[in-house]
């Protein structure tokens, strides 16, 4: 009979991530009740918010316990059902955490159309991280065109969609990444219109070069270092998007920001933000995600582990900058 | 012949400002122009944003060169008028600098009406504090009835008024103050819910304590550590005005902010305010201090020197947290 294998949290990281943190253990495949479904799961999405769930800090959702299933989305297909609302061969996406095989109430999935796009992307630019690229830089980056709109992590699942988004509607776009290869990529590939690889050491003055205007919105997927710089480059009356702090997840220390002050000198309003704050608006960002990809303006580059088992590596990788593009696991 | 006295940048402070860096200089009094009045200075309003632009540091507006008086507001009686709009014997608001007499246009003066409230008061909270105070809680920092706002500076021109106004449209308000004496005056006087003595050495504690629902508004005019304690107590989509960074001005190294994460993990809205971006509603927010003060409810103390020659001594201490009230230079 098929068994079920499913990664649980071991222990609570300090600082890095290491495979030790996680366990694989295997479970018989449970039995849908009524109301309830059954799904393979084929993809699972490796993000960075998924370190802060490890951590034993507060958070804006309770963390993993050790023992539990590592939480993750995942896209899958439907194997049996017993919910009005699904059949069996439906393909969805849900909140299955790390493992093969999920069970659960028929609400809790979301049917995706694999024939307007690949399942895989509705785990990247057509789900969850398309979704905050857009509710974040819409309704706290507020880009106006012509405006300089800057985002890190630009080849990343979110900064991608950040940038594209941010030139659909008008906006010069520069792009941070990690290595020249990246940044050729997001200048070259997803069109924005600079990219500054933040390795190279001069991050100050590349961002001042590529931004000679200043900057106007700057989307933060990163902090630490990087938001300290892009802080002394922001325009009176700017916006700053907190959407992620990637550096500090792994710091025991978190850094300690030191141009606060121009926050108050350029009347820079600076917002965090979760993409569940919006969810009743899930669909508006699909909708438009939807159109801009038909369009084929939403390039989309995916980084592929093949096996359950590679998991803890993918998540370790992605939160040491060494993916390249959006990051997920091949279940099946 | 009567003579002017001015202080003038001697210069540029390197963390704390000392009585070296300014110099008093006299000169003959200017005759006004057509369209000019000449202002006898009978009061100086001493303000934490001096240290600013004594400085060659970047800000908001240019700062104070070598050699030219040193910026500032005054209240004063107007000698000679050449301006339609102003006679002798008005009482008038202007940005005069440190010193006894000034002339220039018309225009560039308000008259205040000192039958209404004392002179002074026009300085500090029915003036550029109150208004600071008003615009910063009812436009960023958007108090609704029953959440907690604190506000550090409690005892001082801005913070006395944001927690008056504060406790005005309904919320819980918690002051933060320095010493025993400061925190009674802001309890007891102005009606605060609860103050915290920062200097008592146990801040986060205290805090909690007093908003046990956590904070929603915080308005903030220190920075510093203060400023990171109370991102551990914002609550969810709380809003912090950030109005002054008192305790950084002075520092060489600017202090690095730790627990930036909060405004991801809360959502928290951070926002710089300078109050001269609403200067096309002064109006308004004139009208409605006025309203507070005729109906009793906006209290307000005056730290008082005499004599032009003390404001350097004057401003040294503010920056040091030893006035307590309004400082102002009493010059006739």
């Amino acid at each position: 009979m098929t068994a079920n294998k499913a990664w649980t949290l071991a222990s609570h990281p300090t600082g890095w991530v290491t495979e030790e943190n996680f366990r694989l253990v295997e479970s018989p495949l449970p039995s849908p009740k009524e109301g309830e479904i059954l799904v393979r799961n084929l993809w699972l999405s490796l993000d960075p918010y998924m370190r802060g769930r490890m951590s034993q800090q507060k958070s804006y959702v309770r963390g993993v316990e050790v023992g539990e299933v590592m939480t993750g989305e995942t896209a899958g297909e439907v194997l049996e059902s017993r919910h009005p609302a699904f059949r069996r061969g439906d393909k969805v996406t849900v909140h299955a955490g790390w493992q093969l095989y999920w069970c659960g109430k028929g609400e809790l999935a979301t049917k995706v159309d694999d024939r307007a796009a690949p399942l895989s992307y509705y785990l990247g630019c057509l789900g969850m991280p398309g979704r905050t690229a857009y509710f974040g830089l819409k309704e706290i980056g507020q880009p106006k065109p012509g405006e300089t709109v800057v985002v890190s992590a630009a080849s990343g699942a979110v900064g991608s969609v950040v940038g594209q988004l941010a030139k659909h509607w008008g906006a010069r776009v520069v792009g941070i990444a990690g290595g020249a290869r990246k940044c050729a990529y997001v200048k070259d590939e997803l069109g924005f219109d600079a990219c500054v690889d933040y390795k190279a050491g001069n991050l100050y003055r590349d961002l001042k070069e590529a931004a000679p205007k200043g900057v106007d919105v700057y989307f933060e997927n990163v902090g630490g270092e990087v938001l300290d710089t892009l802080l002394r480059l922001m325009n009176p009356f700017s916006r700053i998007v907190v959407c992620g702090l990637i550096s500090d997840y792994n710091a025991v220390e978190p850094y300690g920001v030191r141009n606060f002050r121009a926050i108050l000198v350029n009347r820079i309003r600076v917002q965090g933000m979760i993409v569940f704050d919006w969810r009743d608006r899930y669909g508006e960002a699909n909708a438009a995600l939807m159109d801009l990809y038909r369009s084929g303006k939403l390039k989309y580059r995916e980084s592929v582990l093949e096996g359950i088992e590679a998991a803890p590596r993918g998540l370790i990788g992605l939160l040491r900058g060494e993916n390249f593009g959006k990051q997920l696991v091949k279940l099946a």
